[in-house]
């Protein structure tokens, strides 16, 4: 199977995590994405696994060229989607960064593209597959709490050094879709649930010069069923805190709660508080590339994508005109 | 110095607290609140504390009577307003059960009625003078996490046996001003700003027979200066968790963050993470004797204790309407 790569930023660790574990794909080609210019640091991660890619110029020149079965999108944000349905409309499987489109135009464009095409399509919100989000994940599934009925969850960063692209709402997006979309993406696969309303707010004060970069934003969500989901969002983790992330859910049901704090799942029922065990990290891009062969599935659908990219694009128009939004 | 105390329900555990460590003040009388029959709990109290109260049956009649000092209030919740008022208008100094009312009418009276007096008042919102809280709340007052930004809390209680007007909205009141007045107050009491806007979601569903009584409830507050602040609200707490109440608040500043978790107080900056350490435990009501006395301040105002009750009610009008209020 013949991969190509677009753009070095965000997450193609997915992306190398995955071709470790699918030994018979290959990268046979990498472009910067739209507005970018240097993919060398992705070249580099693909000579560390042993993968020679082509560099080409142009993604487009690229994909002319080289008819890949799966393109992966990791660009500028605001290129998602136009890359994504590009890639689409040529036939090739897509794999992209999250959210996979930053305005809501963006988005129906590349839902229109998908749905007349015959491809598969995931992106990369691959904190599911982190061994403490999927355990607690199962446990939903296997009623461990009862009905899902109100969710808290939190996406804390350190801000650090940040691209340029990141001070322009028009290339980054905004800090809910960018940052939140993890969090938006939890709750509704935790809860089996479909977003009804959102609020949310955010706002750039102490950005430290990034201008357009919201440093904090907080979402409130309904869902189906009158279940709720609170999703706060900073990029004010210390620089001197242990991790650089501090991702937290707490997902509370009828007959027990479930939290999730750094590595640990915490089960709290009827019987007492118990530490769940967590099974190997499993890769998302490996499980894309079975999907696209037809031997499995991965567990971010095309619609998880959709949803998730709708819900956080809404939420942050919500915060941009201080108003409730209904899906 | 004397006092009288009023009603049998919520947090006469305060009252109890502070006496014991102010000798000198003696429980003259007790009686019920409105609808109230059976105060023989607070008798009991009271003699556990070698304080031999006289018990009426009217607390009209005890107030006449008596003539007290001080009147604490702690009845049937949709009462605390009425018998505040009644007690204000005799001249008493009251220290109230939060919320201190449950109906804007009957906040504007309480307000009045307090305007018009020459009283001092406070509110049972102790858990500020819980010793994690308390360490928190200095830190940010000494600056240690810089201006801050958001806040995420948390009231999670086990809901077990309650009495019958904890079904009814008109004797309740609601979950929100009931179990969420602490953690409003912690937004607006860590952070030092007013609110300006709620919009709050609450829902009945899963509330085992309790008819009116909201079982999860999420508010989502914006304060002055783009500070945003975020409860979670719950009776979800299974029977077997190790404690009755899990109290959480994470304030995230521009230097730092502080985490209240459990009887522990985190502190991340940028020298790292550290725990807190915890000064021995004062007591509320003792420090509102103190105040009546001229001798100290009592950390909840009177100004504290309407912000507060004014917010829960517009929270939860913004959950029973959908809508967000403006403060």
């Amino acid at each position: 199977m013949k991969i190509c790569m677009i753009g070095a930023v965000g997450h193609n660790n997915y992306v190398i995590e995955g071709l470790e574990q699918r030994p018979g794909v290959t990268v046979a080609g990498i472009a910067p994405g739209p507005n970018e210019k240097d993919v060398s640091a992705l070249s580099e991660a693909c000579k560390g696994i042993g993968q020679r890619p082509k560099v080409f110029d142009t993604y487009q020149l690229m994909l002319d060229q080289m008819s890949p079965e799966i393109v992966t999108i990791a660009c500028h944000f605001s290129g998602h989607a136009r890359v994504a349905v590009d890639s689409i409309s040529r036939g090739h499987h897509v794999f992209i960064e999250k959210p996979v489109a930053t305005t809501l135009p963006d988005y129906e464009r590349l839902r229109a593209a998908y749905g007349s095409a015959n491809v598969h399509l995931s992106c990369m919100l691959g904190i599911r597959y982190e061994p403490p989000f999927m355990a607690a994940w199962r446990a939903v599934q296997r009623g461990a709490i009862g009905d899902v009925r109100l969710m808290t969850a939190q996406k804390s960063y350190k801000l650090g050094t940040r691209p340029d692209f990141y001070c322009d709402r028009e290339t980054y997006g905004g800090t809910i879709p960018w940052v939140g979309s993890h969090a938006i993406d939890w709750l509704r696969w935790m809860s089996g649930e479909e977003f009804e309303t959102v609020f949310a707010s955010h706002s750039t004060h102490a950005n430290v010069n990034y201008s357009d970069l919201e440093v904090t934003a907080l979402c409130h969500f309904t869902l189906r069923n009158d279940v709720f989901g609170g999703v706060s969002i900073d990029y004010l983790r210390p620089r001197a805190a242990k991790t650089h992330g501090d991702d937290l859910i707490r997902v509370m049901g009828t007959t027990g709660i479930l939290e999730v704090i750094g590595d640990n799942v915490i089960l709290i029922d009827d019987s007492g508080e118990q530490q769940l065990l967590l099974e190997p990290k499993r890769a998302i891009f490996a499980e894309f590339v079975d999907q696209v062969r037809g031997e499995g599935e991965c567990l971010v659908t095309a619609e998880d994508a959709f949803s998730v990219t709708r819900a956080c694009l809404l939420a942050r128009q919500s915060a941009d005109e201080k108003r409730i939004i209904s899906f």
